[in-house]
């Protein structure tokens, strides 16, 4: 296969790749990502972005074929794919490659609305997530990280090649017009970073999973397309990047999977404040500190925490994800650090203001990214210490089932009653053994809310 | 206005101009451009590359909002705008402007749709187009020709300015939004050179026309951008440039206009071509000379001739357009070079082929690019002498309107019938008078060819 130039060998091996193939364990990693995807989706459906972009579109949409999930609505799949895809995102939720980019939000919304569209069975389903995500990885890869130095957002860029993949697949592509769907993919893909902060942040993984889709389906029709749109010297790899390792889409292909090298969040702000927060709630559950009996929080921290998140007066729901103080005050208050412990209200919470007050950092070389030592000293002058080696959700540490499920829950509890909670849970966990993974997409389905 | 910095000031002009500021000569222009653009799209309305794009969005369309060109199919405007840019620059017979960028293709789709959809005005659509080319431009070579020779296709990134601004204008949104909308066309901006040769070519300025118009739509929604997308470190003018002057966004807006640099082709080929067949017509016309009275044809061509079109023995259509030899062959026998002249057939036709025989270089520096001198001697032993030193079409000597009809003509021969060929060069003449600019696009349908 590493003959083969690597727009060519990714499309034959996105083509002939079996699913009864898959390890169970890479199988099993999709089933959570998509259970994850789902929460961030649906948590996301009524966010002032997910609205604005669905007003936007809707009167040029097309036939109801697919679930804007989370909601009644439902449109053409590639308006779904664009608005679903900006839901997935928006709260900055969801699942995270160890290296770079975010899979699952390019990718998801486009398989799903092609899953409610034309007939597809869940093992057809997850074998060609867990190909878009090689594509998407790979393809980013080669280029990172010199690719999101220059400024490119990777997940709008890599994550129009995963979408293309993917959709590629259940469309049953052949080799040939999976080279063009690659192609019309490289040719489509955009997202600067100078957009994180609004709502376009957002827009690049919906823009990749609608773009996507168009590439693959503009593939099946005999849309022609470069076919060596990754490695010409006009195109993907050198045009938006100083640096191109054509090695890193090639080798290992069928036999190692970056779906493996897969995270989420336990929390709802930057990973550097995770195990801080880890920590803490680790050590008011354990022996029942009550906020008021808490006379001292000392966090000793990786410099990048006071660098990213050391705000120490948030005012907003936003600006609390970047202040480490309101992070760890709402989560020893709430048990719990996810969308809730960052709205207005919360960083405006009188009892979460006066703890967080009393939060204090140090700062110490040594410690990694993803570690944090926490020591609480109480009012009657007893001390608890915790050390967390690696943050929940990390490779080392990964969210377990139970932790996933707790998190869609906290997402969906006020957009899904219940029984459709516990059924979308299940559907995810056993979606290798649907004949119609449709279902998936109509069970994420609610009613409009009622008016205000 | 130069005190602002680009994004912001551009937004500003675009949001104030006003149409009865615009001078005679650019409103003009834009009914030059307009009756070009239409013939393009027309005249490729039925090409397999527009074929294959219809086809595969068909199934997604929204309500039948806007005219495909040349069709009987409406589309919704996002997808009408899509696949009517694509027409507009299949066949490379668009509008250049002297410097870079086809600025037709990407901004007339989007603003045509827009016509159908909401009630805009003859004059309202000619200041939209104007202010449009504009944009795209400005932000073109503000980058140019780095950006160019990076690998971009300018008219996918630029035209995506274009469109977003033009809709903008329509939609009549507010500076605020209309920074926005410029934010949301550049973190969508793409198109690699790569792809010339395929089909991708015109998807560029089709996708930049229906990513254009998106971006306005979702400015109008509300949503949101950075407001510096385009001179920020991580914006548009460097992230995809190594080159980026933002005085040539700023300066003189509302004083120079860039439409007024813009340039037709009469011929469906190569511009450098074009000073020799204007030579090779003029003589044969001129002095009556029948192809099997011409003993020898002797041009003398910049170096770029033979680099470029080279080919003594092309055997397809799309190889004739690359062939010094078959294009004034072929002018000289049928007095034209349109898309007729540039197909199988033409290129394959006896007499054709027996007269480019008898074409032979010579190569001098000197010589211009739009630029040739053309020999002719005939079996009686005559010599007939032409030197051309600015090929028709150029800037220093542009097309008339008569040559714009006739070309139009030509393009839409086989798709409309006479009466509504007539129709619609008054239609374009007259745009400004129309009280309801959705009469152009939906003067522009066709029923569909009855089945071979």
């Amino acid at each position: 296969m590493s003959a083969l130039e690597p727009t060519r060998a990714l499309a034959r091996y996105l083509v002939q790749a079996r699913g009864e193939d898959l390890p169970a364990a890479v199988r099993h990693e999709a089933a959570r990502a998509l259970l994850n995807f789902m929460g961030c989706a649906i948590g996301a459906s009524r966010h002032a972005t997910t609205g604005r972009a669905l007003a936007a579109v809707r009167e040029f949409a097309g036939p109801p074929q697919a679930t804007v999930l989370g909601r009644g609505e439902r449109l053409d799949c590639l308006n779904a794919a664009l608005v679903n895809g900006i839901s997935a995102h928006v709260l900055d939720f969801d699942d995270t490659h160890a290296q770079a980019i975010h899979p699952s939000a390019p990718v998801w919304p486009a398989l799903l609305a092609c899953s409610e569209w034309r007939r597809v069975s869940g093992p057809e389903l997850l074998n060609a997530f867990v190909l878009a995500v090689e594509a998407e990885e790979r393809v980013g890869l080669s280029v990172f990280p010199e690719h999101y130095q220059a400024g490119w957002h990777i997940t709008g860029t890599a994550g129009m090649f995963g979408a293309a993949a993917g959709v590629g697949r259940l469309l049953r592509l052949d080799e040939q017009r999976m080279a063009w769907a690659l192609g019309i993919a490289a040719t489509q893909a955009s997202g600067l970073q100078e957009m994180f902060g609004s709502d376009c942040k957002s827009l690049h993984p919906g823009r990749a999973a609608q773009g996507g889709m168009t590439a693959a389906l503009l593939a099946a029709a005999g849309f022609t397309s470069s076919e060596r749109a990754i490695e010409a010297p006009r195109g993907f790899g050198h045009v938006l990047s100083t640096k191109f390792d054509p090695a890193v889409i090639t080798e290992g292909l069928g036999s190692r999977y970056e779906l493996l090298s897969n995270m989420y969040k336990p929390y709802a702000c930057g990973l550097v404040v995770h195990a801080a927060i880890d920590g803490c709630i680790e050590l008011s559950r354990e022996h029942g500190l009550a906020p008021d009996a808490i006379e001292a929080v000392e966090l000793t921290v990786s410099p990048l925490v006071p660098r990213l998140t050391g705000n120490p007066a948030p005012r907003t729901g936003l600006e609390g994800k970047f202040s480490v103080f309101h992070a760890v005050a709402a989560a020893m208050i709430h048990g719990a650090a996810g969308e809730a412990q960052f709205n207005d209200a919360c960083v405006n919470d009188a009892r979460v203001v006066a703890l967080r007050a009393r939060v204090s950092l140090k700062v110490d070389e040594r410690i990694g990214r993803t570690e944090a030592r926490v020591a609480i000293r109480t009012r009657d002058g007893r001390v608890f210490l915790a050390h967390v080696p690696h943050a929940l959700g990390t490779l080392a540490r990964p969210m377990s089932e139970r932790d996933l499920e707790d998190k869609f829950r906290a997402l969906a509890a006020d957009v899904l009653p219940e029984p459709r909670i516990r059924n979308l849970i299940d559907l995810c966990w056993t979606v290798e053994k649907l004949d119609d993974a449709g279902a998936l997409a109509r069970a994420a389905a609610a009613p409009a809310p009622a008016p205000a």
